[in-house]
């Protein structure tokens, strides 16, 4: 829909200006297979459906009533199962909305904050929509980042580990060389696929006080439906989110929402083994590609980053769609030539390999 | 908890003069009459249990699926409500949320936005986040807002109706004069309370292509615990939310939200029912009040905002809370001699009218 300069008239000046973020689509086709938005292939612990349930039936009266501004239950759960205090829990409606907090409370200072030039798509969204400083550091040559480019001056840093949509991971050791760099300003490392064979920084978070970490139910936890994401740092900086949060939106979590939350964090057994399917899928999946000619990224995500030397990407991604099966590509520089594949079932990935290996290649 | 200068040197040096917005708050106290954060003392309607339970049964696999980042079947179901297009409706996580986005999509503008001197207390909170130009316009002595004070120069207006804490509610008549007088500006209209006897501006959105109003399912749908608030405007108006909230978090409403706040919407029955007896116990309380000796403003929300010539407001809180019973008062200028008083049950009612009546006055 487009709309006159009379009518855009009301619009705030900045907002006219936006060029807001777009989501994989979430097309509602019949046997369709659908590895194009990083979701889990398998469902939630049981514990959480047994946790809505439970509200339904001791607490559905409670509806009528606020839920806790401070979602202390939650926050209790995911502090202890990341053993950290609940001072250094933070909690906000998707890791979407906790990475917009973040920007607020940290990124808006007189130097650009740097981000990988090939990353989270939204991250120069909410540059825009918070009018920060920015300034994008290529990947190199191997689309991996470089921790070295990082010691220069700046307003804030954030990193996607492992990286989206390469796939690929830091190790630990280049983490801290990136928060030793930059004692005065805030490192959030972005760990939305982390629960799928990389390290996660959490564990450095009391050694330092400019760390700030990011994860979302979303992928590991089946809960992408749920909108439930968390930050650990140190309680100086979830106090900073937590003055934003309240400037903003006092309640963000809903009663089922902090119930079904809390039941996953609480069934660690049912989390570890469905990512360990994930995994064992993904190194299957990554050497039937390679059968067939494809270059693979070095992966420890849930998605995998390949190229085909024959193939446009652009018609791979195009065959694909007409044989009912969604991947997501991406028209921008460097990275269009290749595909962004989520980790299915074992079957729903040899339905993918099928498809590629007798219709399309 | 309080920082040192130097753990405050990472937070973005606006944040650090942010003063965050304060819930009524939520204790855990067994028998503790709550009336003061304007909760609705009815459980939602048995459909929206039904609706959760449908999710549960149904879809529970659907949970690891990001939900419709438009939430459509909620937008068409309050579409079908309300009597607009689809086109016309913005949904958001509590009207809190559609408030922080209706200030960032109009607000930021050179000229200053207005709203009364007491008013919802959020608001200076928004204004604050978004560095808004702001200019608060008093109310008159009767409480009231004049609304020949709002034909001046402005960026943009929002006025609850009936306004907060005070309860009084403008006429349409009164609303369209703001609107005519600012045919450049939007105008918000915040009827967090409109459900309990004051007339919707909805019925004006298609005159007015500067009309927004903004409502919640949190009060007169016993909704609070779900968090679902939406805004009606013309679609050039809304485009301008969603630009903002795309730029923000694509996906703020979860599965159960939607499917929840849509069996609501679909049982307009019950919620007429429900309203009507809110309406009924509020006067039943302010006959009982005034007979006691309160001065009452005249009530259309489901709070009354009252006020006692012999005894001091804060002290009549303070002596309630000691029996179990919580009202919100605030300690600021010209209303620091007020209760706002939710109303309860007509059980809930008596029990506060008895405590004051034997134990207080």
């Amino acid at each position: 829909m487009t709309f006159t300069t009379e009518q855009m008239r009301f619009w705030s000046p900045e907002v006219r200006e936006l060029e807001p973020y777009v989501p994989g689509e979430q097309p509602k086709i019949q046997n369709l297979l659908k590895l194009n938005t990083n979701e889990n292939p398998y469902p939630p612990s049981p514990k959480v459906v047994a946790a809505v349930e439970a509200v339904l039936a001791n607490q559905a009266d409670a509806l009528r009533l606020y839920p806790d501004p401070d979602a202390t239950a939650l926050k209790q759960a995911i502090a202890k199962q990341q053993q950290v205090d609940i001072s250094q829990v933070f909690v906000g409606n998707g890791s979407d909305e906790v990475l917009a907090h973040i920007f607020k409370a940290f990124f808006i200072q007189k130097e650009p904050i740097l981000y990988p030039d090939i990353t989270y798509s939204f991250y120069p969204v909410y540059s825009q929509f918070f009018a920060t400083q920015t300034k994008q550091i290529p990947l190199n040559d191997q689309f991996e980042i470089d921790v070295s480019d990082y010691a220069q001056e700046n307003g804030g840093i954030i990193i996607t580990n492992p990286n989206a949509p390469t796939s690929v991971a830091l190790d630990l050791e280049q983490i801290e060389q990136v928060l030793k760099a930059n004692p005065d300003r805030v490192v959030v490392i972005d760990e939305a696929y982390v629960d799928f064979g990389a390290e996660s920084a959490v564990q450095l978070v009391n050694r330092y006080e400019n760390l700030v970490v990011c994860q979302t139910t979303s992928k590991s936890r089946s809960l992408a439906g749920l909108r439930v994401g968390f930050a650990i740092a140190q309680a100086h900086l979830i106090a900073a989110l937590e003055a934003v949060k309240n400037s903003f939106n006092s309640y963000p979590m809903d009663r089922f929402a902090i119930a079904a939350a809390v039941a996953s964090f609480e069934d660690q057994a049912y989390f570890e083994a469905q990512c360990q399917k994930v995994i064992a899928s993904r190194e299957q999946l990554v050497s039937d590609l390679t059968a067939l000619g494809f270059e693979v990224l070095p992966s420890k995500a849930n998605f995998i980053f390949a190229t085909h030397p024959q193939h446009d990407a652009a018609q791979l991604a195009q065959q694909l769609r007409e044989q009912g099966i969604i991947v997501r590509y991406f028209n921008k520089p460097r990275i269009n030539q290749f595909l962004r594949i989520t980790i299915g079932t074992d079957e729903q990935n040899q339905r993918f390999v099928d498809t590629l290996k007798t219709q399309i290649l």
